[in-house]
C-alpha cells in the first residue's frame, strides 16, 4: 500500500481524493489544509491543519501537492520535500529549471524523492514530444490545446473593471491540424493555431463595447488571437460554462526518407481537467514511492521515469499483457 | 558517437540505414548478412558476412537485429547478445516471455544489454497502453490497426494454391472508433473492429470463385472478419499495392468520477511501416548504448526504459524545452 497525503484541497485535491478511490493499492491518510479543517468539504477524507502534517510523517509515503504554481508550489514543494516524498504539478514553464534545481537539492540533502511538473502539459504532452522527436528527428512538433477552459485567461477577464465573472475557452484550429496531418508544410503564426472564445458577465452599468475592445486588444492574452466575446447573464454562465473540460493534441509530422511521411498524434479529450490531472499525479505518486524504496533520491520529471513505475502490476505480467 | 551494426538487410535493415543518416550522434559500422555481401544492395553501407561480426566486436556498440520473428530472432538475439548489446523487434506475442527470459539470462551472464520487442506494436502501442491504464485504471483500452498492409495475412494469401501474388490491407472500423470516443459502451466482437481487403493475382487457370471462398473462410486469418477480395493483374498489384503503409490507434476511454469521461488516443499514420519501425529501433539503440555504459546489464523492453534515454539531448535542455 502507498500511503498518500493530499496537501491543499481545491478542484485538484478533490480530483486526487476521487482518483485514489480507483486505485486499490493506494490509501489516503488525509487532507492537509491552511483553512480551518472543519470548513473543508472533502468526500470522506479526514482533514487536518498543515501543522499536523509533520506529526503524521511516519504514516505518509508520498505527499501530493495540490496548490497553485504562482505562489504555493515554489515555496511548498522545497519545504515539504525536506521531510516527505512529494509530487507537484508546477506548470510555470519558464521557472521549471529553477524549481527543479531547488527541489533536487533539498531532496538529495534530505534523502527524499520529488517528481515535479506532473500532469498533462507539462507531463504527458512533454513525454509525447520527447518520444516523437527522438524517433523522428527530422520532423516538426505542434501542440494544440482545447477545446477547454483556460484558467489563466479566465482570470485575466475577471480582472477587467466592470466584469463580474467570465470563462474563456481555448479552441484549436482543427482545419490546421488536418492540413498538418496530411503533410502540408505551413508557416504558422499564433493566430492560426487557436481561437479564443469568452463568456463574460457584466457588472451593472458596465460599458459592453469598451470591455469587448479591452479584451480583444489585451496583450499576451488576446491581442494575438481571433477572439469572440459573448455577454451572458450570471445564471447562464453558471448553467453552461462551469464545467472544466479540456484536452489537446501533440502532433509530430516527420519524414524518414525523401518524401516518406510519418505522423504521430497524441490526443486527450477530457471532461474534467482537474480530475484527469489528479489521476496523472496519483500514478506518479506510485512511481515516487517506488523510487524512494530504491533510494533513488532527488528531483525527477516524467521524462526521467520508466513507464513501468506507474503501474501496480508486476513486470512479467506487464510484458505478457501489454507488449 | 554510438556505433551501430545492422544484422540482416531487408526492408527493416534498409530502414535502419536510412534512419541512422538522420541521427548525427550515431554511426553505421556496416551491414552483416547471411547472403554474399557483394549481392546486398545497401545505400552506401559496407556489407560483411556474419562471420566478420565477431571480428569487429571492438568497433560496435550496438547490433540492431533486423531478422524475422518466426525463425531468425529466437536464435539470433540470444546468440548475438553473448558478445554484443542488441535491439530486436521480436513480435510473436505469445512467445515474448520466453524470449525475454532467454535473452535476459544471456545478457546477465555476458554483461551485455538487450532491448527486445521494440517497434510500434509491440513497442510504442505497448507504452501507450501502460500509461493510459495506469492513469485511468477504471477504463477500457482498444487497439485498432491500419489502414495498412499485414505481412502475415498477405503471406497467408500467397500460400493458397492458384494465387500468384497478393496483398492484404487491415482496415479499422472508424465508425466504431468514433462511437468509443464519444463514450458509447460497446460489446465488440472481432468482426466489428476491423475489415480485411485482399488484392489477389491468380495463376493461369486458377478458379477465382473457389479461391475467394477459401480466403473468406480461412480460420484465424479471415473467417472472423468481413473480407473483400479483389482480383487484379500482377501489373496492377505492382503499381498500386507495393508500398508499405500502416498505422493504428490505441484508444483508452476511462472515467474518473461517476460520468466524467476521459479519452486518451494515440494514433500513428505511417507511409512506411518498416522505416518507422526502424526509426524506433534506432532511438532505442541509443538507450541501449547508454544502459550498457551504466552497466545495467540484462534484457529490457520499452516498458522498462525512461523516456530521456531515447534522446541525444541532455537532461537540463530536455526539461527546459519539452516540459
Amino acid at each position: 500500500m502507498t500511503r498518500v497525503a493530499i496537501v491543499g484541497y481545491g478542484n485538484l485535491g478533490r480530483g486526487v481524493e476521487r482518483s485514489l478511490k480507483q486505485n486499490p493499492d493506494m490509501t489516503l491518510v488525509g487532507v492537509f489544509t491552511r483553512r480551518a479543517p472543519e470548513s473543508v468539504a472533502t468526500e470522506g477524507a479526514a482533514a487536518y491543519t498543515m501543522d499536523e502534517l509533520l506529526q503524521k510523517k511516519s504514516e505518509i509515503d508520498v505527499c501530493i501537492l495540490c496548490g497553485g504554481s504562482a505562489t504555493d508550489l515554489p515555496v511548498q514543494t522545497p519545504e515539504i520535500t525536506k521531510n516527505f516524498n512529494t509530487i507537484d504539478s508546477f506548470d510555470t514553464h519558464a521557472n521549471i529549471p529553477e524549481h527543479f534545481a531547488a527541489v533536487d537539492q533539498t531532496a538529495k540533502e534530505n534523502q527524499t524523492v520529488s517528481i515535479i511538473s506532473t500532469g498533462w502539459d507539462p507531463g504527458l504532452f512533454s513525454l509525447n514530444r520527447l518520444y516523437a522527436q527522438s524517433i523522428l528527428p527530422k520532423g516538426e512538433t505542434n501542440t494544440f490545446w482545447g477545446k477547454g477552459v483556460s484558467q489563466g485567461h479566465s482570470d485575466a477577464l475577471r480582472r477587467i473593471k466592470g466584469v463580474a465573472d467570465a470563462v474563456q475557452y481555448t479552441i484549436p484550429n482543427t482545419e490546421i491540424i488536418q492540413k498538418l496531418k496530411s503533410g502540408e508544410k505551413l508557416d504558422l503564426e499564433t493566430r492560426d493555431k487557436h481561437f479564443r472564445e469568452c463568456f463574460v458577465v457584466l457588472q451593472d452599468g458596465a460599458d459592453a463595447e469598451a470591455i469587448k475592445e479591452e479584451i480583444v486588444t489585451m496583450p499576451n492574452y488576446f491581442a494575438d488571437y481571433d477572439t469572440d466575446v459573448h455577454f451572458v447573464s450570471q445564471a447562464e454562465l453558471n448553467r453552461d460554462h462551469k464545467a472544466m473540460p479540456h484536452g489537446g493534441t501533440v502532433l509530430h509530422t516527420g519524414t524518414t526518407h525523401e518524401k516518406t511521411k510519418q505522423v504521430i498524434e497524441y490526443t486527450l479529450q477530457l471532461d474534467s481537467n482537474p480530475e484527469f490531472t489528479a489521476s496523472v499525479l496519483v500514478a506518479y505518486a506510485r512511481a515516487c514511492a517506488r523510487l524512494a524504496k530504491e533510494k533513488q533520491f532527488g528531483a525527477f520529471t516524467v521524462l526521467d521515469i520508466a513507464p513501468k513505475y506507474l503501474s501496480p502490476i508486476d513486470d512479467a505480467t506487464l510484458r505478457k499483457e501489454l507488449l
